[in-house]
Parts: structure tokens; sequence; C-alpha cells
């Protein structure tokens, strides 16, 4: 069951990646009848796919959209399949060791002290982002622990107050499908693959989530896959 | 008196603006013989005089550097005399209410967050950062309770760990010209001022700390000012 988000926003900036789980969370903050700005970042990675799919959610939903070019960055970060092209994406599920690969360092730090820059910088009083019980296992920076700590972080940063809202911190993928159903979501103008083909390629680590979050779900997959 | 850095670097990235206490901090880690980086950031501020004499420092130094550009940001950042070129900088003490117009909003946690994926994309033990007492006036993110917290963050943000190293957080900007005596550093070789002439202008909050930490140390003030 998805319920109690109980939080009450107002004016807040929303890191949307053109994935899921950022594009439900979207929706469900414009349901709730706040105002909203979101904040796309092109940090290098390996494909600006994503990107196109915020536009075009942006678009449609009338919803102001800034992408941040951070792509200078990526030659600070060498590594990861997601930013250095000599690593190749890993296939397989996102639990496996290899998907560590695909963490980009410090990736969520970044981008939320810059979405929280804009905050400061235009009065708002949040910052929304859509990390999920399910990317525990690699990812360290979308545990609640980190939201905490950043929480606590952007308290003494400025003069002014900028509250994190994550409220999908415990949700599973599949909560967020059927969420992501109650408002309706056409889900192919949703991009989740690592590899930037044509279709999802079915393989990597965030499409065999993709897929399994529908099957557990229960709602019909509409994505086009590649080797599925 | 300076003494009591008793923190043991090994690799380090310390951020340098190319202003004296990241110069002073520069010669500082050196001297302790530790490994260090640095890294700079073009966050389209009014001008880019100091990443000029970063750029001299580090290539005097024989330090590596990475200047990061980041001024696809500067499009979010409205109100602050260093990244809107609407505001005027204001001329002042640093204590002055106005002073808050130089304020860039989350400006030390961006590049925090950037310097540590740098970190822990190269296996550097700590960043390195100049704040020091005299900015806690006007800059809540140069404030101890700030490090503090962003350590918090940065421990729970990847699964290796960086500390923050930041030695100048109770020290007066007079005790940094006290060190840099010390290591003899030319201060010439640094540049202090909001306005981006050809000479120091002498009347920006920047430039009157300069002036006045030089007189209290009791060092002779080598910089040529416009207006002083």
């Amino acid at each position: 069951m998805i319920h109690a988000y109980d939080f009450v926003l107002m004016k807040t900036i929303h890191i949307l990646s053109g994935g899921m789980d950022s594009t439900v969370l979207l929706h469900h903050i414009l349901e709730q009848g706040n105002e909203v700005k979101c904040i796309s970042f092109n940090y290098g990675q390996r494909h600006s796919k994503e990107l196109d799919y915020a536009k075009a959610t942006c678009f449609r939903l009338n919803v102001p959209l800034e992408i941040v070019d951070l792509s200078d960055v990526k030659k600070l970060l060498k590594g990861s399949s997601q930013t250095d092209d000599n690593v190749e994406v890993p296939h397989g599920h996102y639990e496996e060791d290899n998907m560590k690969k695909t963490v980009v360092p410090n990736r969520n730090m970044m981008m939320l002290s810059i979405a929280a820059a804009y905050a400061f910088s235009t009065g708002s009083e949040s910052v929304a982002y859509g990390a999920h019980n399910g990317d525990h296992a690699v990812y360290p920076d979308c545990r609640k622990s980190f939201v905490d700590a950043m929480q606590g972080a952007l308290n003494e940063a400025d003069w002014n107050k900028v509250e994190l809202y994550a409220p999908f911190l415990d949700k599973r993928k599949e909560d967020i499908v059927t969420l992501g159903e109650h408002y309706g979501i056409d889900w192919t103008t949703t991009w989740s693959c690592y590899e930037g083909g044509e279709k999802h390629c079915g393989k990597c680590g965030t499409c065999q989530e993709r897929i399994e979050a529908f099957s557990i779900a229960g709602v019909k997959d509409p994505t086009e896959y590649d080797n599925v």
C-alpha cells in the first residue's frame, strides 16, 4: 500500500532524471497541488536519452525544467560505467557485486547540493528526489541515513531552510509502479536503460529491475525491450 | 599562534581558489609532505582572475590542478553579486549586512561535494579547504557546524571514507598571513578582490579584509590597490 505521504510541500525543486521513480514522484508532487520546478543533470553520463524523456515529460505537464550541464565533472570520475567510456555497462541483477561499477561517486550529493542552491536562490522550501528502497544495496547515497545526514548539512549551509523530500526511500520499485498506475502514467514516457539504444536493452541492472517491478506489481509492462 | 595542525594527511584533494587562505593551506599541506591534487571551480563568478592565480601557483609548485567548469550553474543563482551581473559588488566591511549580497547560495556544499567525488574516484583520503573564522559572520557554510554536518553526510555517501580537512576554521585572517609568512609566500601571487580589475580595488569586503589582515599581523602588504 502506498499511503501516508504527509509531508506538506509548497514550492519545491524536483530532481527529474526521466526514469520511472522521479517521473512518478513528479506526478505525486503535482497531484498534491504544489508548485514545482524540475532540474535535470547532464553529468557526462554514457547517454543522455533520459534527459530527452525528462524534457518531454515537463513539456507535457507544463512544468519548468532546467537542465544543468555538469559534463565537465566527468573528467574527475574514473571507473564508473556511467561516466567512464572505458568501463562497460555490466549486465545482471542490481544486487550483484559488478553493479557497483554503475555507481557515480557522490552523484546524489552533487545533484542535491545544486538543487538546494537553486531552492535557496528561488525561495523554494524543499528539494525532492526519488531514491527508493531497491537502490540501497548498490548506492549508499539512496539510503535514509544519507538523506538524514544531508538534511543536517543543508540545515547548516544557509540562513534559510530547505527540506529534502524523498518519500520513496522505504518503497520498493513495485510500489512506485502501483502509485504511477494510480496517476495514470504512460510508462513509455519513462526511460530506465543504462545503455542508450533505440529500445531498452532488457539486460542491464536497471532494465531487469524495471521488468521485475511491473511483474511483481501485476501491471502490464508496455516497454519494448531488445533482448527479452 | 598557529600550531596543532595534527591531522595526518596522505592523499588529499585541495580546493584552491587562488586567494590567500587556500594558497596558504596548499603550502601547509605540501610542507607536511602530503600528496595533493588541486581543484578549482569556474562557477560563472563575476571574473575568473582568481583562477589565473590558482593556475600560476600550481604550475610554480608543480601540483596538478583540475579546473571544473560549473558555469552552467550560474543560471540558477540569482541575487548574488558573485554570479548575477545585475547585482553590484557591495563596498564596505564584511560584517555589514550588504555583504550578504556576496553569498553564492550553497557554494561550499557544491564545491565540497564535487571535490569529494574526485577524492572517492582517486582513492584520496581527504578534501581540504581554507574556510576561516573571519568568514563566519557572512557565510554560514564556512562555520565548523557546517563542516561537521558535511562530514556526517560524506560518511554516508560512499562505501569509502573521505575526511574534510579545514584547519583554518578557528583561525583569523591575520593568523593565516602569519602562517603564510612562515612558508615564505609571495603574496602578490594571490588574488582576493571581488572586482576583476587590473589591481585589487581596495574597497570591496575582501580587499578590506586583506588590508586589515596584513596590518594586524604586522606584515608589510605588497599588494597594489587602486583606491587606497
